[in-house]
């Protein structure tokens, strides 16, 4: 019963396998090795963009944050979802890397931003001003922290004021396979083709030991990301075992069926919740994350029986007047219906 | 009819006596001169504070600033009012200033922080996460930039949430001057005594011609601060001029006479128009500014006249209905009744 | 006796009368004011650069470190003399400002950088690696400090070697005026004429209050720049003070005869010096400033008769076996006869 | 013929056994698993310091960088040698993490650091002064960028030094191993006893896939480095994997056995290399790295073989006369007696 996170699980044998098989002889350091300029061709084709650019990293974290600060001024607002993870959970990383940028937190639903209110948010910064932070990005989350997906309509009405501001766009894909399966369009509809400038491509999350992707559509940012990726320690000398990671879970639609498989148990996990007469849902489930809250006594004997899984919104209490506690559940390539079932009859008791 | 902003104004004439009375012979720089001496002893008598040290710099926001980064590490959050000039005036100094630290925006009244908005974003920070921005001081503002002055109750709830946070605190006193006349009170009691650890306190606003002290109440802080200064370019070499106004201003309570002139100049201008039958507060004030709004017609008839005022709260259209855009109005030691009558005449007519 | 540094004496009368006619009445904050863009203006003429843009700060490191921060990258190199004052007196303000360039210092003689060291440092770094640091600007120190003025030749055969690398040369002029009056040539001679394309133009150490200006002479480092300045908390709000006082500067040649003064004196003070015998000159002197070590017991003499003046060179015992030790020896437009004679008497008794 | 870098090998069939191993159900991320608590206290076992902390990055870079930050104020200079990693190959990553400090370069024999060149350098920084940098941290490399082994007199020697000044001492242990195995010294000796502060303990370079320790013996550290450590994005989800790489790393010596191949292959290497007539020694071998230098033909000899080496200190004509140009040439756990005869045998041709 290990619904913790999607990082806590393990590495998937097909990329196991890449690592052995990597792992002979020599290759030249710092990513002029084979490989990587394999990856590079790889996600050209998938996604259908002759000229992207794409750099590996051991942690999402990195990745968005030296891909912001590819796209930011340090004297620029980024503007992203008050949930957002850039915002909650990287410990001033995007503040950090960008030399001081500020992140101006916007309102909407299960953790999108609502493009009303984005519009509102970069209205309010003043256009020629001086004394002000000037506006800069947006940074999306798909799959967002709260589990949500934008549609591609919901992506673009989003991009799309961006734009009108003429600012550029970044996607924190930490799960964007998980995004791709439920939304069943394509890589290049998700990201490019809806105004993604840069994607912050996730692996870790899926099956991956340690390994994101930073995606960029205009090679025009090659330059200074690499530097800026140097200068932040960031890139790996033995780049090869970054790249076979990449490239296995590139092959054979692996990223796609971990990430179906995640977001199936999730769906079955729910349907097994249903049931939990003291359950309720807090937010639509969209791919494999699940917010709900339950009486504090549930909790209890969930952990008791070593059922692992995190706080959700904090201080949420019942609508109900009850004392409600919320959870975030998580679930993965490797979640059994074993574990499911197990879980669920444990709060139906 | 120029109340676009206290800094517009001139200098007091005993600030510039003061200015040609130092400028005679050789003084040691960077504030190794007998002025500036002379300053730190009289800050302590008028704050009542034996251990205070004070240091001088040339603009409102290095004052900010240079405290703010003393007293955060750069993974901290800074907690200041949604309205803070430190939050969307100060083009990011504070995050620069602090190496990447984040400004947490609370919401208020007027400008101010609400102790529960305060607590509730506090609590929000996990106390031993290692993900999450951690903890910082708070910044408050007196006069806030509504022109709402904290009573001094008001002051010690919020500094007393941040307290038991174990956070310290900061006061941007840019009018503290005019703050301190509107209460009455002792300047100890406006500061430490209400758990100010550092305090901005202003002059530039107030009739010098650029100067802004910082004091922290406790000198553990001395060293940090001064080497940030130079660090921050923020020394001047020829200091015994900055030291001059600032001894001249505290002399013969010539700072509390300049600040009193200007409340009681808004006061008046207050009065004057509430006589606009079209015109609606938006704020109450407290000390020197007004924020009002009016039909956009009258914005144009002043304008044309010559008046000089700035936006008040941005996108504000008027509750009944009609086209009211807001302004923002300051007095200033020098402001004239005649310009006041001016101003609402051209209003009312 | 007073010869410890330019920014120790006064303010010339001549802004002191400047700066109190520009109190009267309102003047828009932040560099909107009237003298501000006749300033721009004035610069254009003096310096024959049609495009150039002006901006003021109140101290030269601000100069410095901001003009430096528009031309580097963070992962760059800036090429100085190991006895620059960016390298070895701003506290590390140059890699703040810069959020982290590296200052590769160069030798060379008296302060200059020699250009054959700067080939040697340039070519050092790799082309086109992203493990070193990146080639980034030259900055040059004129008048150097230790003193020396280059000639235009010298000027430019060091812009001569950083165009060859294409990299952009900055100008620490502190003690420009100094140098022009000692070279006798055009401002735009030894600026923009030579190579230089940003310029710290000083204005403190040769009779302003406190008031140094950057000039580019390509305006499109003019946003960059602003936003860094105010950013960097260096827009004065009362702006007029600071451009009423570089008018008045530049007004009837007064900076080129508060320089020449500067510089007779120290030519005076170098005639009376050599009549010293223990007395030894470390540099040749070319403007205001005297480097020389004689002995101890000198030093002890002088220091009891109340000169002032600091150390020069560190640790320099002296060739000949004796116990010299150096000093700097600055000399001011209101340096006396009086003081040169009574200080020279005192080392030769 | 592969001596082109350590890091371009493969991972020892231990790690990659660990790995597996490690791949197994769930873990709890962040470095709150099991294989990391145990890490702590192999480390201590190993080193006899019952209070260190270690912590594990992804590269010997954000080891350097990370600890360096820790033991650094911004405004303060980290004296490391001209050669260092640090200064010369890590992108002034040392510069941002420590938000702009500067590094000054310390010259001395193969890439060691002079003691009596340390104190030079130390002492020419004023104690007490405002205006220059301030005094930092020492950083020593061991094994040097040249090559070179520092005795433990030499390490205390340079320690004592810093400890003289009241500066901490870091060591850049990317090749501890090497290193210790070429002293044949206890890992105590080489380093707390020795006067080292803070430890990048390499693992990159001598086998594994991706994993670099910093080790404080000092705990006080522990908070704010791990605050760093997350804000550089450099803690990695997957922790678990690091960490069972580290501790089988530390299982049974393979960490020495490792380092103690690659020498002896040095070792095989110079030997062989001796017998080369128009080849000269640029450093005395201590460890796994050789530097030398031969003539251009028999360079373009060797690399048209498919000999992989690197450029050794640049631009070296010989001393003879000749065109002779220099090589770095690092041997490796897997380096084969075969690869060195057929290289030293197309030299000698």
């Amino acid at each position: 019963m290990f619904f913790a996170s999607d990082n806590t699980g393990p590495v998937a044998p097909e990329i196991m396998a890449a690592l052995t098989q990597a792992n002979s002889g020599y290759a030249m350091a710092y990513g002029n090795d084979q490989a990587t300029t394999e990856l590079t061709t790889r996600i050209r084709e998938i996604f259908e963009a002759p000229d992207a650019v794409t750099y590996l990293v051991s942690t999402g974290t990195a990745a968005n944050a030296l891909a912001l600060a590819t796209l930011t001024q340090p004297w620029q607002a980024i503007f992203c979802s008050r949930d957002a993870h850039i915002n909650v959970s990287e410990a001033n990383a995007p503040e950090f890397f960008s030399a001081g940028a500020k992140l101006v937190a916007v309102d909407g639903p299960s953790g999108k931003i609502d493009p009303r209110a984005l519009e509102t948010a970069m209205s309010a910064i003043e256009t020629g001003g001086l004394k002000n932070t000037q506006r800069g990005p947006v940074s999306l989350t798909q799959v967002t922290d709260f589990g949500a997906v934008y549609s591609l309509g919901e992506l673009r009405a989003v991009t799309g004021v961006a734009k009108a501001f003429g600012a550029q766009c970044h996607m924190d894909g930490a799960r964007f396979a998980n995004a791709l399966a439920a939304l069943n369009v394509s890589p290049a509809e998700m990201s490019w083709k809806s105004g993604i400038d840069a994607l912050s491509f996730g692996g870790t999350k899926n099956g991956l030991m340690g390994v994101d992707a930073v995606i960029f559509f205009d090679p025009a940012h090659a330059q200074e990301f690499q530097l800026r990726r140097m200068r932040g320690a960031h890139l790996l000398s033995k780049h090869r075992f970054l790249a076979a990671q990449m490239l296995a879970y590139l092959t054979d639609d692996l990223w796609l069926n971990l990430a179906t498989r995640a977001n199936a148990a999730a769906a079955r996990l729910e349907l097994a919740l249903a049931t939990v007469p003291e359950l309720e849902f807090q937010h639509k489930r969209d791919a494999n994350m699940i917010f709900a809250r339950w009486p504090r006594h549930l909790h209890q004997r969930a952990k008791a029986a070593g059922a692992q899984y995190g706080p959700g919104q904090e201080g949420s209490p019942g609508g109900g007047g009850g004392d409600l506690l919320s959870a975030r559940l998580v679930c993965n390539w490797v979640t059994t219906d074993a574990e499911i079932e197990s879980f669920a009859a444990l709060l139906r008791a």
